[in-house]
């Protein structure tokens, strides 16, 4: 992998547990994260993050687990680099900052500290079936249209 | 002061900037958490910080500050004992685990990161004129109403 | 407490084992830094984390613990404010962010750690029989001289 | 980059300013890293951090950059997967916490910092020109001998 042939950084925000229906969109999100030719960045768990670094790996991408435990082992299969942080939930704003953009798909608290963060330092977002908060978190159907926002933010 | 006194440490979490009328009604929180016998915790900056670290120490009580700077001079006059993390905002985590329990005023995205947390952890919360998260956060008119149900929740 | 009364805060490090030699030296440390009007601050554990804690409560002190463990439960049952980081090693440099200045008493790797940090960011330390680095830490016999030599870098 | 392909990652350590004989020795390391087939993570700045990625991308290498501030433009330009971590000096943890083992150039008191958490959780190192701690950290004379070193202590 050449850095400079990576566009950046996309993170993807979601539970460690998730239905099939999530997980084919988390899959598809990192899918084209990967075609977009971008690394993806994640928790690097289970759940949503599993599913967004095999559909990232799928299509020949990147990905990049930034795990809550000091233990590597922790990492999903499909993590390519891995940051055992071992700082508990602290790691969650270590995931928006690695990220250019986020998307967030389904998730509960967890997830609405990353979305939170994410709005807090004025990183693009898009939401899938998740927090809308308002309005504050554009929504998008799947991850073809969540990733294209996203990239049209990055602009 | 005796550790053995205090009955534990309640968190006050909300914006560096307010209202004067969210100051008062902070400065009531941060008195209320020191009549009833327990530490006032927060993020030891300016606006619903300091007025909940003012109202506790104008009670007698004790408060504690953890800063995101390096530098304990970012600390308001009213905190007792600062611990600067130099951590930016994954000190938000830290200000969550470090209360028994949670008082919300106001606020905006970086309390909303707080919330989610103490939502995750599973803290006790009660919250004034702030994210209401579909009735996730139990919200009460003023600090002396807040502070009671929280303590009630602490039994 | 009043905090407007306390001096500073002043800093205990060393390892969660000790001998009694050692447990009586951290304990007279923290008598001394309470007697001299310092809060204590330290790791929050057992060894010379507790012997250093409960010198300064039996002086009238106040402690504080910043636990590597987000479970305050892990605190020694000398410590009056507590911090459950849920860090990890990373809230070693916690601790000696919110020291004013360091006794390093005793120690391993995980206290030689913690005195490199304080030399990094250039906080007065003192130690007793424990890393000199080509005199980097000056050594004290006891905690009299120890933190004698630390109140008087702090004027 | 396939991170099957990988053989895991190698921290390599040392101060953000270097004289030039330092920064031969820190990009000999990392070009010896690259070839093995391990990515590179260190602390993504200057000095021997720079020196080790650039021989890293020069030897077709992937390089990981923990940065301490949460602006990734603090990365230098060798980096390919940057991790702006806003921690300031606790990003010093996750580095080594990120390395299936450590090689030490050089380096002043941070640089101990991380040498001491790599011996505290048991990380295998080796040093070049830097703290030897009493035979702790064991010494080569370059690069290759201390990358064939480390490789030998992982198997």
């Amino acid at each position: 992998m050449e850095g400079n042939q990576l566009k950046g950084q996309i993170g993807v925000i979601g539970g460690a547990e998730c239905t099939s229906d999530i997980y084919e969109i988390a899959r598809e999100v990192g899918g084209e994260i990967a075609k977009k030719g971008f690394a993806l960045v994640c928790g690097g768990l289970t759940g949503v993050m599993e599913a967004a670094c095999r559909g990232a790996k799928e299509a020949g991408g990147i990905t990049i687990g930034i795990l809550p435990t000091s233990d590597k082992r922790a990492a999903n299969p499909y993590v390519d680099v891995v940051i055992p942080t071992g700082l508990g939930h602290a790691r969650n704003v270590l995931v928006v900052l690695a990220a250019d953009a986020v998307v967030a798909v389904d998730g509960e608290t967890g997830t609405l500290s990353e979305i939170a963060i994410a709005l807090k330092v004025g990183k693009p977002i898009v939401g899938i079936r998740t927090w809308e908060l308002e309005g504050r978190v554009p929504l998008a159907k799947g991850g073809k249209e969540a990733v294209a926002l996203l990239v049209g933010m990055l602009r």
